[in-house]
């Protein structure tokens, strides 16, 4: 069995926990390596995965026997196989904040569990903790996303649109990568004020301000990073808000650490955006991971305290609507002692 | 208020059903064309969207005044609000089949409402039934499929990999329509036996077998083809199952029509399958629409009267593991006496 199961039937039998139905893909990809649709349980004395004729072929090509994983064909499942996964089992958890509340009904159906209990994130929070592989393969994502980046400063010229030079950045992590991590945002001119806008026809103007929030996944690991540029120059109006947030990015940079706490991080900023008549709009980061949004959230409505190895994002913006908008973004190692910055690329003001 | 909302409140009127909370963001954006993060509040009076401060100008700038939808920041939505939207509302619905169970208890907590009932997919079920205009983007998102598929015939030649073919695909789609409906399938050779593979590195070789499963997006609404090709020739041990397959395809085509019942169409398939040694293994057929995969799903597993202008697939397939595999598919619409093919390309023996 590997490390990641191991690491999580301890957990189970530290919870009292004596099975558990595992519905959400990506954590079953992560605990396996399979990546197919189907139910991972993990019985008192089994791991299996049930999965239907589209994917068996491909599941047993990835297992070998050393994983441990029995693979069942659901169509072979019977009523009472279901019934009898947990038979001697007092507590079953179940992933409640994947699982729909029509299908938490139909396990409790289907498996007869007495005592179907939520797990709070179980997974989720074991994939928060990244080990070496994990890291290693985040660290080559943000390396090919800084060096996208210092390409796509000699390659943006006045005129192109934004669909263009997002569409350049597609094909820049297709060559190198497994693909992009999230759908890339250029923006430009008054529609970098969107945080979430979508790159559109506009075109790259003379004297412009441009966001860019890019990543891409190498096996099957996200980075995340966003840079604020100009053409021409920096516009007065634009400098304060600027360093404002560069500040802050910085600041919040210099504070992450094991320990630290992401509320109390998020308040840093939120207050010292108010102090300058402005609002912290969206969360400061969040993990990343074999998802580009996962746990740790780093926003003032929860609060984790930060452990060695997460890896997480600091992403400070201020928006003036109708206006433009200014974001700023690294992707993070958390250290015993402080944070790497896995995206590298220049934050000073960026002139192409 | 538009015709979907509309037709929405008198359903919920014949289920004395006086509220409803849509969480489900297809489903918003079928009832207001919004395509925002967000919560979606019939109350007795109001239409409610309620989103974030990352989406508030980009909301505001798709509604008008006709479109009856009051749009608040969750940020200044109070525990009051919350308790007073649906306060004289009997039985208020929530989308089971989309809610997780934790939002559930969340609902409940939130919203302080006393009879929280199931839907059973209200929506999903209003959107099998396509009106004109969703119709003509699916028709034309058909038509561009099929002429992509005959630019193929061309393009395609032994040596190129099936990653390449896809990668024209989607550069096809890219110039002329919204982009992919969903990740193109290419397979060649032994690997058509998968029936969801990835396009991999291999080349195309001559007397191959290639299978293609297409389709774009038009103003948000998909198509979906699948063709099975060869190269030089069709070989002979190949033949028997193909034209099983390619029998069974115009047969389902030939049943489907207003009235006509999912499962039957199922059985039909599965028993001349069965009569001839081989098995269904995937669904026989899907609704497609804003999504690729919506109801109805014909298989064996539900049942549903196929009724007119609903838009829905008929792709049985044949797989044998480790050699090959044949799947033809067609996007139709159904009428009142039969069916419309809107993929029409050629079904016989395609030889490049």
């Amino acid at each position: 069995m590997n490390s990641k199961l191991q690491w999580l039937r301890n957990t189970m039998a530290s919870l009292d926990m004596q099975g558990l139905i595992i519905s959400n893909p990506v954590n079953i990809k992560y605990l396996t390596g399979i990546d197919a649709e189907g139910t991972l349980l993990l019985t008192r004395k089994d791991n299996i995965f049930i999965t239907d004729g589209r994917y068996i072929e491909h599941v047993h090509s990835i297992l070998t026997l050393y994983d441990e994983i029995i693979v069942y064909d659901i169509n072979d499942v019977s009523k009472d196989d279901y019934e009898n996964f947990f038979m001697f089992c007092e507590n079953v958890g179940f992933e409640e904040y994947y699982v729909t509340y029509a299908d938490y009904k139909e396990l409790i159906r289907k498996y007869k569990i007495n005592n179907l209990v939520e797990t709070e994130h179980i997974i989720e929070r074991q994939r928060m903790i990244k080990d070496k592989d994990e890291i290693s393969n985040i660290e080559k994502a943000c390396e090919i996303t800084d060096n996208c980046f210092k390409y796509l400063l000699t390659y943006i010229k006045p005129g192109m649109t934004e669909k263009q030079i997002a569409e350049e950045i597609e094909e820049y992590y297709k060559q190198r990568t497994d693909g992009l991590a999230f759908d890339t945002i250029v923006l430009s001119g008054e529609n970098t004020s969107m945080p979430h806008g979508v790159p559109s026809d506009r075109k790259i103007q003379e004297q412009d301000i441009i966001t860019i929030d890019m990543g891409c996944k190498v096996n099957g690991y996200c980075s995340d990073m966003t840079r604020t540029i100009f053409v021409g120059s920096v516009a007065e109006y634009i400098k304060p808000i600027y360093d404002l947030v560069l500040k802050n990015q910085v600041q919040t940079l210099e504070e992450m650490k094991d320990g630290e706490s992401t509320r109390l991080l998020t308040k840093m900023v939120e207050n010292d955006f108010k102090l300058n008549g402005y609002d912290l709009i969206h969360s400061l980061g969040h993990g990343v991971g074999m998802e580009i949004h996962e746990a740790p959230y780093i926003n003032y409505r929860t609060d984790t305290q930060l452990k060695e190895n997460m890896v997480v994002t600091d992403e400070p913006g201020i928006y003036i609507p109708g206006k433009f908008g200014v974001r700023i973004e690294d992707t993070v190692q958390i250290t015993k002692f402080g944070c790497i910055s896995l995206t590298k690329s220049e934050k000073n003001y960026i002139i192409i």
